[in-house]
C-alpha cells in the first residue's frame, strides 16, 4: 500500500503506520489532533466531516478537539473504522484529497512548521517494572545474585504509581533535580544536585475505551479493547535520590521531576503485524493473567546520548521489546482485577527495558553497572549522565519490507537550580 | 461572630468554618459550587456578582465552575477576598442576603436536599506517611523494634504517588477487592477476595495557587500560598495484598480500589485558630524544611464502625492531627524540592494519623495488632473489617467557644465480586 504523499524509505511514518499526535503550527496557537504521514501531518479537524461511517457519523467532534481523550474514550471499532478511513483517504489511488488542491492546502501541515504537544490529558500514570534482565541486574546491584528478583515478581506485573503532572513531551528540557541524598558511608544526607542521573529506556501505553466502573475489571479477553497505542517513554531517574528515598513506600521525586514520552501514539493497529509469540512464563501466573494469544511486540529499540556541543547523537544501547517478561494485556488486567478503574488517556509504562546481552541494558545504571564501567559516548565516556547530555529513544518494527517507528523522544538535562 | 442562618451548637458548619464543596440537587443534575452553613448550603453560583473586591472581579465565572479547580487555582490573596465576602454576606447584620427573599430562595438549598460529589478535579494524589507513632508501629509489627523507622524517616516526609482515578466522595459504597495474597507460610499466592481489608484515618489538603512550573520548588516560606483547605480521607488499605505486592516499589492495588474524602474543603483561614506549636524534630531536617511558625493543627479526629444492620456508629479510634510530625508546609516543600509541578486541585494525604496511646491508631492493623487482639465494635468485635461495614471518620477543631468541623467521611464496603 503506498500513499499519494511522498514517504522516505525512512522516515517512520509510512501509510500502514499513521500514528496519532497533537500538533500547534505556533508554540501557542490553538492544538489539533494529526496524523503523521511522510514529514507531513494530516490535520484530522479539517476532514472530521469525512468520518461517516457508522461508528464515527454521530462523533465527528472527538477530531475537533484539542486532546486525543474523547476520541480514545470512544470504544475500538471507532478506532478501527477511523485508522481505515484515513488509510483510504490517504492511498495514492483515493481522489478525495489527492485531488481536491484547496482540501489538500488546508489539512496537510509540514513536521517541520509544527510544534508537538501532549497527545493526552494524562489522568494517572502507572508504571511497570516488567524486564526480567532488569529487574534482575537491579536486584543483583543492591541485594546480591540469590534475591535478584522478589518473590512476587514471576506471579504479577510489579508496578506503583507515579505522577502525572510532570510527563512531558519530546524536546522538552529538563533540569536536574535537586534533593536529598546520603552515601552509603556517610552519617547524615546531603543536600544538593543529584549526581547519579541517569534515563530509562521505556515505552507505554494509552489507555481507551470506556471506562471500567470503579469495582469493575477488565477480563484479560477484554484488555485489547482498553489499549489505544503506545508511544517511547524516558523514565528520568535521579538514582541517588531513589536510594535514599525510596524505602519502604517507592520511588517518588526520584522520578517526578520529567518523564518524557514521543509525541506520536502508534495505534495497536499498526503494531499488529510485528505481534511475536510470548515469553514463556514460569510459574504459570493465576489465571486472570492467562491468555495464548501471541502480544509480545518486536520493536528494536535504541538510546543515544548527545554530548552538548556535539552534532551526532551516540548509540549507548540497543534493544527490543520483546524482552518484557508481561504482556501489555497483562498489565492491564493486573491493574484492575481490584477494581481500579482506568479512564482514557491514562498512561501505562512498560519498566526500564533491558536484553540479555551487556550493549542491551535500557539505564546507565546497568551499563555502567553502578558506576563500575565507563560507557563510550563517542569521544567521550559516562557513568551517569552530564549537564547539557540530550537523551533520545527510538523504535522501530521492520518485517516483510514494510518499516514503521516512534519518531523521536528526546531530551536534554540543564543544569540544577541551587 | 453570628448569622442570620440558624446554625445548631453541634452543627460542623458555623459562619467561622464556610467549607467549599460541589452539589448538585439532582444525583446526576448540574454541579455547583456550595459553601455549607449550618444545615444549608449557600449556592455560589447565584451570588458570583456580588464578588466584586480587586481580586475577584474579574474572575467571577470561577464561582459558576462545575468543580472547585479554577477557584482554588487563584493566588491566595484571591481565597482571602472570597471569604470575607461570604462572611459578611452571611453574617447576621448584613442585609443583602437576608433580607433578599428571592434570592434567598435562589441562593440557599438544605444540604439534606443536595448530593455531595468530589470537590475538584483531582490532577495527582500523593500520600505521606507523617505520623511517627503509625510509622513505628508498622515498622515493629513487620521489622522489629530496633529497625521500626527507616533511617529516611525523620530527615524527609517520606511519600509516595496515588491513584487519583479511585478517589471517592463521602457516601460511595466501596467492593472488597480482589487480588494475589500469599500466607507467610504458603508456597505460592492464592487469588481471591482480600481478607484483611482495613481503614486508614488521614486528612489531606487541596493544592491551589499558581502552578509552579516543572522544574521549579516551591520554597517553605511561600508554601502557604500553594495550601487551599484540608478534607479527612479514608485511605482504604487491602493488608494482604499490600504485603504481597509491594516490594520493591510501593503500594499499589491494595490502595487503588477506592480512597474516600469528606466533601467540604474546610479553608487555612478557618483552621487558623486551631495551630499548635510544631513538634520537636530531631535530627534537624535540612534547611528548605525548616519553618519556626506554628503549622500544627490542634484537630479532634474519629473513627468509627457501623455493621450491616447496626443503626449505631461505634467509635473505634480518637486521636489528634497534631500527632503528625511533618508539617502540610513541609510536606508540600519537600514534594516540590526536585522541581516537581503542583497543579491545583492536586490531592496531598497525610498518611495514617495515629496517636501515642492504643486507642489512638488510626488503623485496624494497630488497632488489632496485626490481628493479635480484638477490637470491640458495639456488641460485635472485629480484627479487620467485614462485608456490610460502614467505616465514618470525624475531625472537630474547638477552642474559645468556637467549633468548627469537617462534616462525614463515611463508605461501606460491599463483598467482592469473585
Amino acid at each position: 500500500m503506498k500513499s499519494f504523499i511522498d514517504v522516505a524509505p525512512t522516515s517512520d511514518f509510512p501509510i500502514q503506520n499513521l500514528p496519532y499526535g497533537i500538533f500547534s503550527t505556533q508554540p501557542d496557537g490553538p492544538r489539533h489532533i494529526g496524523v503523521a504521514i511522510g514529514d507531513q501531518i494530516l490535520n484530522l479537524a479539517e476532514i472530521a466531516d469525512l468520518f461517516d461511517g457508522p461508528e464515527l457519523k454521530a462523533h465527528q467532534d472527538v477530531f475537533k478537539k484539542c486532546t486525543l481523550n474523547a476520541f480514545m474514550a470512544l470504544p475500538r471499532p471507532a478506532w478501527l473504522e477511523a485508522r481505515a478511513k484515513i488509510q483510504q483517504l490517504l492511498c495514492e489511488n483515493c481522489t478525495v484529497l489527492r485531488d481536491n488542491a484547496d482540501l489538500r492546502k488546508r489539512a496537510f501541515v509540514a513536521q517541520s512548521a509544527a510544534t508537538m504537544h501532549l497527545p493526552a490529558q494524562i489522568g494517572d500514570y502507572t508504571d511497570f517494572y516488567s524486564s526480567i534482565y532488569h529487574a534482575t541486574n537491579v536486584g543483583i546491584m543492591f541485594r546480591g545474585k540469590e534475591n535478584a528478583l522478589m518473590p512476587n515478581w514471576k506471579w504479577l506485573p510489579v508496578g506503583y504509581h507515579g505522577r502525572a503532572s510532570s510527563v512531558v513531551v519530546s524536546g522538552t528540557d529538563l533540569k536536574r533535580p535537586v534533593g536529598q541524598t546520603k552515601a552509603p558511608d556517610a552519617e547524615v544526607p546531603s543536600f544538593g544536585p543529584s549526581k547519579l542521573m541517569d534515563f530509562e529506556l521505556e515505552m507505554a501505553f494509552f489507555v481507551g475505551g470506556p471506562e471500567n466502573t470503579l469495582g469493575t475489571r477488565v477480563p484479560i479477553e477484554k484488555a485489547e479493547d482498553r489499549i489505544f497505542g503506545v508511544v517511547l517513554m524516558n523514565d528520568w531517574s535521579a538514582r541517588d535520590i531513589q536510594a535514599w528515598e525510596y524505602v519502604p513506600l517507592g520511588p517518588f521525586l526520584a522520578k517526578s521531576f520529567s518523564t518524557t514520552i514521543s509525541p506520536w501514539i502508534v495505534s495497536i493497529e499498526a503494531l499488529r503485524p510485528y505481534f511475536v509469540e510470548n515469553p514463556a512464563q514460569d510459574p504459570t501466573p493465576p489465571e486472570y493473567l492467562r491468555h495464548s494469544d501471541p502480544f509480545t511486540l518486536d520493536i528494536n529499540l535504541a538510546v543515544t546520548i548527545r554530548p552538548e556541543g556535539d552534532t551526532e547523537d551516540h548509540v549507548v544501547c540497543k534493544t527490543n521489546f520483546k524482552h518484557l517478561y508481561w504482556t501489555l494485556k497483562q498489565q492491564l488486567a493486573h491493574h484492575t482485577v481490584n477494581g481500579c478503574n482506568l479512564r482514557a488517556g491514562d498512561l501505562l509504562g512498560s519498566g526500564t527495558v533491558s536484553g540479555p546481552e551487556e550493549g542491551a541494558y535500557g539505564s546507565m545504571l546497568e551499563l555502567s553497572w553502578r558506576g563500575a564501567k565507563e560507557v563510550p559516548v563517542g569521544s567521550e565516556v559516562r557513568k551517569f549522565l552530564k549537564d547539557g547530555d540530550e537523551v533520545n529513544l527510538s523504535g522501530v518494527c521492520d518485517k516483510n519490507g514494510v518499516r514503521i517507528g516512534f519518531g523521536e523522544c528526546r531530551g536534554r538535562i540543564r543544569p540544577a537550580d541551587i
